[in-house]
């Protein structure tokens, strides 16, 4: 599935969608938005995966909205795409069939904080800044983080982890229950707030991860931690790639509880250097973040600086302090924007995979040869906790040879990380861009994926597109 | 839905089932078994849920076997019951409508053990403690505990948790991934061995927890842990429920990672002193494990000492030798056999609820208003870290007045847990026991779910009459 299928594939036009958008527009007014410039920024726009855009925008205020919206879709067949901040990477939000972007922006309310079950219900577009900076005075935090400010709505229908995933787990491990619009305008909520349940099937975890395509995400019910005592931030080079990684292994094998734990390559810390004029070892570097109490993170550092050692690595340079934690993990989520000082005029494109631990030295070391003989500039940075990696591509995006040059790289990578008995995607997901590799990975599960998606939306409104490759 | 209501429930007859059975007569021989015994030893019998036994009994001694019966099955539209060890008890293996019992114990071989990565694949008959017992050189454990020696695949297919869930999680959180056999016999793998993916629908967490209606599990792809340096255990006294409730709210609250907290009423524990002969406080009292380094399992005691203390509980006696620990947990487990010396000659019933932590302490005391209403003996035990409490009721069985008087206060049990936004079984799941509360519980959800349900098995051959009642 290459960019070439992806302009190929035929947008089916689907005979209601001006229809419903006449409804649509009675109903909404001002709201219904059908300017280019709205309507291109509800399109794809942070990779080379080509911008579709809807054929109008409609800013949804509350939950009658998004079920009267769906309503309306279904009735017409009119496809219905929803979007929260526009951060995803593999094209989730693009309309290639055309139809409504459903921006759940406005619906940032906090209904309801329960400090003691340490929970809390949101709507979908409250991003997690938002809810991390209203959280401040109450001793509790969320901690999923995916670089981006996105929604937790985006979040959650993109399964979404980020760099403290190895500690706090990913959207999956912490939505409780969620209510969502399905697509017959069925508003259901999966579950309720007890922390564990066993009855019926877990409807809660079929939605996350379901990028849009089985129902629109109106209420969230997530979990939240108590803010740790002490935190402590540092970073620890090594000579090379593969002794940071067994490193790596080697600390979660002895059941460090890290709360992070980043690699980056020697491109990643050069650009990382030159941008935040940060002073880093020029090698590759773990940046670790420890939490707990004082004497269970000084435990934990000294238990990591003695592993890094015994793979040539340290000195482990660390801090508690606030300023300090807070300018290193700006240079780490800041690695975009330093990436593009190794190319100045190319455009950074990220990509994912995700193995086993034990197997990451293995497939780096792979990636990286792989890297050089296409001769591209391609720094690696990753939660290599999990065993997730990311290899950011610099690329002149108006070059067609270039970007050929990346899918049949990412196309490569695929494969190596299934070879290894990994994924595709680690938590970018699917959207258009990882279509192609889901039949390798996945087999016959992607037919039992097929039919609960026909099931669920019998008439291919939400979100259609995206996960599969239509017929 | 009551046991009246079970009966009355008419077993439709499946008109293909004897042919279905002649055809698995002529291939499994000897290993399909029509005896009486065997197959009323594959229904029901743990609880006043009435034995509805299968038709026949096929010991499958691989993957090949299931999805071989799976297949004459479905052409003959003969149920087939997934069976384990047997020890639900909510009726799963229950045969309402006849047909085929698979027994799954003899799949009991370990597949592949990838210490490096902490997982584990295993066949669906090998029961938690033949798990542990094989590891027991490697340095790691399979943590999931639900009392039972239970079988991985059922502990799997019904979302088992236990005593150190509110540590570890519940099986939802310890599969990485599995195989089923579908109900048109096509096998899916639904992930691969990473530690998380985007890849598309979360078909593992679809499958946990659809007690054999959705798919019958053939291998498991589960995490394991490393033991533990230091492992702690302890019995902590309290004046009243209440206060051990309370002492429990605020030891999650303060993040302490207590690795089991369970709540043993008075009656409870004077039950466990008379059958366990153990020397306990006469009290309500909670049975704490904390693991960890030496130093952090300190810290953690004395800081959850600490919060007892206020909370009017204590002395908090502990030790760190195998020996009592080993004496500690075997009490908690032969609780079971221990709640019968309240009652001479009765059976015991467990049933179980869960509710957002907070509500745990109103909730447990309404109970226990209402068992001394009823004039019920009735002791409370719980895994109250998560807020999940049991109440395990002492019977006659063969006194209608006394089912009857169970089931009405089960009923009321499941309302009140739904009144503090809880759930119906935080752990024993539906099965045919609590079908009636679903609708309640979860509105249009179990609409979803019974469409799902329809989707992936149209003939209704997998476990049917569980989860869902019967049109």
């Amino acid at each position: 599935m290459t960019l070439a299928d992806l302009r190929r594939e035929a947008a089916v036009p689907r005979a209601g969608t001006a229809t419903a958008l006449d409804i649509l527009k009675q109903r909404f007014g001002e709201r219904l938005s059908t300017g280019a410039d709205v309507r291109r920024s509800h399109g794809h726009t942070t990779t080379y995966i080509p911008n579709q855009m809807p054929d109008a925008v409609l800013f949804a205020a509350n939950e009658e909205d998004v079920q009267a919206a769906v309503l309306v879709c279904h009735e017409h067949r009119c496809p219905i795409v929803a979007f929260g901040t526009g951060s995803s990477l593999e094209g989730h939000v693009n309309a290639p069939q055309g139809g409504l972007s459903l921006d759940l922006s406005r619906m940032d309310r906090i209904l309801q904080l329960n400090p003691q079950d340490f929970d809390v219900t949101v709507e979908p577009g409250v991003t997690r800044e938002a809810l991390n900076a209203q959280l401040r005075d109450t001793g509790l935090f969320f901690p999923i983080d995916p670089g981006a400010n996105a929604s937790l709505g985006g979040m959650a229908a993109t399964r979404a982890s980020g760099t403290n995933a190895v500690r706090y787990g990913t959207m999956r491990d912490n939505v409780i229950g969620l209510t969502a619009v399905m697509a017959d305008g069925r508003i259901v909520r999966t579950a309720r707030r007890a922390k564990k349940t066993a009855a019926g099937y877990d409807l809660t975890r079929l939605l996350v991860g379901s990028e849009g395509t089985l129902g629109i995400i109106t209420k969230l019910n997530l979990k939240l931690y108590g803010i740790p005592d002490t935190i402590l931030s540092g970073v620890c080079p090594f000579p090379d790639v593969r002794s940071a990684c067994d490193a790596v292994i080697q600390t979660v094998q002895a059941g460090i509880p890290v709360a992070r734990i980043e690699l980056l390559d020697q491109l990643a810390i050069e650009a990382s250097i030159r941008y935040s004029r940060i002073d880093l070892p020029r090698s590759p570097c773990l940046f670790v973040e420890l939490h707990g109490s004082s004497t269970s993170v000084a435990e934990q550092a000294e238990f990591f600086e003695a592993i890094a050692g015994e793979n040539g690595g340290g000195p482990f340079k660390s801090s508690t302090t606030t300023e300090e934690r807070a300018r290193l993990w700006k240079a780490r989520h800041d690695f975009y924007w330093a990436s593009l000082t190794l190319r100045p005029g190319a455009q950074a494109i990220a990509t994912d995979v995700c193995v086993p631990v034990s197997s990451l030295s293995d497939c780096i070391a792979e990636t990286q040869v792989d890297i050089a003989d296409c001769g591209m500039i391609a720094p690696i940075v990753g939660h290599v906790g999990d065993g997730n990696f990311h290899v950011t591509l610099l690329l002149d995006r108006e070059n067609p040879a270039e970007i050929e040059a990346a899918e049949g790289f990412i196309a490569r990578l695929s494969k190596r990380a299934l070879a290894f008995d990994g994924t595709c995607t680690g938590e970018h997901g699917i959207g258009q861009g990882k279509r192609g590799y889901l039949a390798d990975e996945l087999g016959e599960a992607l037919f039992v994926m097929r039919q609960i998606k026909e099931t669920l939306d019998p008439r291919n409104i939400l979100n259609p597109g995206k996960i599969f490759i239509e017929p």
